[in-house]
C-alpha cells in the first residue's frame, strides 16, 4: 500500500528520516563516549525503543509506571522512570516491574522513597532510586547539595532502596558547580555515586561535560540532533513525522479547511501547529476540535475538496499521544504499521 | 470503592452535577420548544449518551464516522455527523452505517455530494444531507443564500443523496436574515427544506429564534447552561469533571508538582488549565508533558507529598480525549467506570 492509499487524517513517520536520526543521536553519543538513555514518551512504540537499543542505546526511559509496563513486556530490559512514584498502588506495580527488569526511579523527597521502602517491606525486591537535583529548570528536585545529602543520608539505609547517584534535567554547563559539589558531599560521607543522569535532545555534549555518566535523550527522534522551537526548524529531512490530511472544504478564498484539528494535532504549542509538505507557504492559522483552519492566500495553488496535505506537526510527542497508530513508510510505501501501544498510560 | 481510593491521575465525573446538566439543557430546549440534538464528541461515552436522549434529546451528533460507528453500535438510531465526508473510504463506511441507522451529514461542495453519490450507486443506500451555510462562524459553509441555492440545484437529484435542508454553527441572530434568504430561496425553487440544524452550548434560544428545527449542543453537559471561558467560570455545582492528581514533589516554597501535565490536562486553552477544588488559591502556571506546575504562594496550607488535589478542567471535550476512561462519582462513591469508547475515532 502507498501512503497515498491511507484513509486521513493519519499519523505517519518517514522510516529513512527517523533511522537516520536514531543513528545520529547514537553516534553522536559515541564520539562523545557518553551511554545514551532513550526516552520512550517522545513515542511510546516498543519496536522503536528496540530500534534506539539495537543503534547502541544503554537502556530505556519512562515517564509513568504504565509505559514501564508495556517497554517490559516487549522485552526491554532496563527502565529508568525519572519521576517521583507515589502511592501505595503504583508502588506495588513498580516493585514488580523490578522483579522482571533493571528498574530505576528518581526521589526528591524522603516520603517519596518512605513510600517505596514500606511497599518492598511487604513484596520484597528493591528499586535503584536517583535523586533528583533541580540545578535550575525548576520543577522537581532538591534545591542544593546540602539538601541532596541530608536526602541521601536519610534513605541510603532504607530497606528496598538501592541509592545508585543522581539526576537532573536539562543538561546545562551552569549545573556543573551543583553536580560536582553534591558528588563530592556524598562520596565523603560514604555514598556510593554509581550514576549521574543529565538529559535533554540536544543537551547531550553538556551531560558529556558536566560529569554525567548518561544521557537522556527523547525528542531528537523527531527532530534530529537540536530542538525544533519554531515552524523555521521544521525539515523534511531532519523531521520524520507527518500528519496528513485531506482538504474538506474550500469555503472561501484564501480559507482551506483539514479534516484534523485539535484532537489529531494537539493544540501544543498554539499556532504554527506545522510545516506543509506539497505548499509551504499555506499558514495554518487555527484549529477547531476536529477542522484545520489553514489561510491559503500567500498560495497561487487553487486548492480542491479531496486533495491532501501532509503536514510537519510541531511536537512530536504530543501529536503521537493522540494516535492509536502510526504507520511507517518508505519511499512513499508503507512498511509497518505500529500500535503506539504506550499511549495514554496516564498511570 | 471511594473516590480517595482511585489511583491518579484520573478522570473523575460527579454524576449529580452531569445529570443536572443533562437535564437542565433537556429542560431549556423543552421550554423553548425546539428539539435537542446532543453533541458527543465533548464525552465519547455512548451510556451518557443514552442518558441524554432519555432526558428528551432527538438524536446525537458525531464529528467522525468513527465516532458514529461506536455511537449505532451501542444502539443509538438516529445521528448527525455535521461535517464534510470526503474520500471513499469513508464513504464507505457511512453508507453502512447509514443502512442500519437514520444518518446525516453536512456538505458544503458539489465535490462532497458527487463523492457520496458515487459510493451509493455502487453501495446502494441513500444518505440524508444538510447543506452547511457560513453565517459568520468562518469555517465551513456556502458562503451565501445565492451558493446554497446553486449547490441545492446540483446536488438534490443526485442518486444516494436525500437533502433535508441546511445547519449553521454557531446560532447567532444576525445568521437570521442569511437563513430565512436561503430557505425561501431553496423553497421556491422546489426543493424542500425539513431541517435547519443550528448549534452551540448557550445559543439554545438563537437556534429557537432564527428559525431552527433542532438545536445542537456538546459542551454542556461540562458547563452547564452557558460556556465556560476562564477561569473563573468554573464552578463545581455547573462544572463535573475533575482531574484528581496526586502531589509528588514540593521541591521549594511557593512550587508544588503533580502527576498530571499536558498529556492528562490537554494543553488547550493553555493556562489556567483547571480550578483546584481543595485550594481554589492555587495557581497552575505551567505543564510539562507529565507534570502539572503550580504556584503555591497565595496560599497557607502546607502541601505534602501524597496529598490528593482535584482540578476542573477548562475544556472538558478536549481532557476527556486524552483518557481511556472516566470514572462516575456520587457523593465521593464509584458507581461506574465508563470506557471513553469513542475516544481517538479520528477518522
Amino acid at each position: 500500500m502507498r501512503i497515498d492509499e491511507l484513509d486521513t487524517p493519519v499519523l505517519v513517520c518517514d522510516l529513512d528520516v527517523l533511522e537516520r536520526n536514531i543513528h545520529a543521536t547514537a553516534d553522536l553519543c559515541r564520539t562523545l563516549d557518553i551511554p545514551l538513555r532513550v526516552h520512550i514518551k517522545s513515542h511510546k512504540i516498543p519496536e522503536i525503543a528496540h530500534r534506539q537499543l539495537a543503534a547502541g542505546a544503554v537502556g530505556v526511559c519512562c515517564q509513568k509506571v504504565g509505559e514501564g509496563e508495556v517497554m517490559a513486556a516487549a522485552g526491554i530490559r532496563d527502565i529508568l522512570i525519572p519521576y517521583n512514584i507515589v502511592g501505595a498502588a503504583k508502588v506495588d506495580r513498580l516493585l514488580r516491574l523490578a522483579k522482571r527488569v533493571t528498574m530505576t526511579v528518581a526521589v526528591d523527597s524522603v516520603e517519596t522513597a518512605r513510600g517505596i521502602s514500606a511497599g518492598a517491606a511487604q513484596l520484597g525486591g528493591n528499586v535503584r532510586v536517583l535523586i533528583e537535583l533541580d540545578t535550575g529548570g525548576r520543577r522537581c528536585g532538591v534545591q542544593s547539595p546540602a539538601a541532596a545529602l541530608d536526602l541521601a543520608r536519610q534513605i541510603v539505609g532504607l530497606p528496598g532502596i538501592d541509592l545508585q547517584g543522581v539526576m537532573t534535567y536539562p543538561s546545562r554547563l551552569e549545573a556543573k558547580p551543583f553536580l560536582d559539589e553534591t558528588v563530592a558531599l556524598l562520596r565523603a560521607d560514604g555514598i556510593p555515586v554509581n550514576v549521574i543522569s543529565g538529559g535533554g535532545t540536544g543537551h547531550e555534549a553538556a551531560s558529556k561535560e558536566i560529569g554525567c555518566t548518561e544521557a537522556r535523550s527523547g525528542s531528537y527522534i523527531w527532530e534530529g540532533l537540536t530542538r525544533v522551537r519554531s515552524r523555521d526548524d521544521l525539515d523534511p529531512a531532519r523531521c520524520p513525522l507527518r500528519v496528513v490530511t485531506t482538504v474538506v472544504s474550500v469555503p472561501a478564498p484564501g480559507r482551506v479547511i483539514i479534516d484534523g484539528g485539535m484532537k489529531t494535532f494537539t493544540s501544543y504549542p498554539p499556532i504554527p501547529y506545522g510545516l506543509c509538505l506539497e505548499h509551504p507557504e499555506l499558514r495554518i492559522v487555527g484549529m477547531s476540535v476536529e477542522h484545520g483552519h489553514i489561510d491559503s492566500s500567500d498560495s497561487s495553488h487553487r486548492f480542491r475538496v479531496g486533495e491532501r496535505l501532509s503536514f510537519i506537526p510541531l511536537h512530536g510527542g504530543m501529536t503521537t499521544n493522540l494516535h492509536d497508530e502510526m504507520v511507517g513508510v518508505r519511499n512513499g510505501q508503507v512498511e509497518v504499521v505500529w500500535e503506539v501501544a504506550a499511549r495514554g498510560k496516564i498511570r
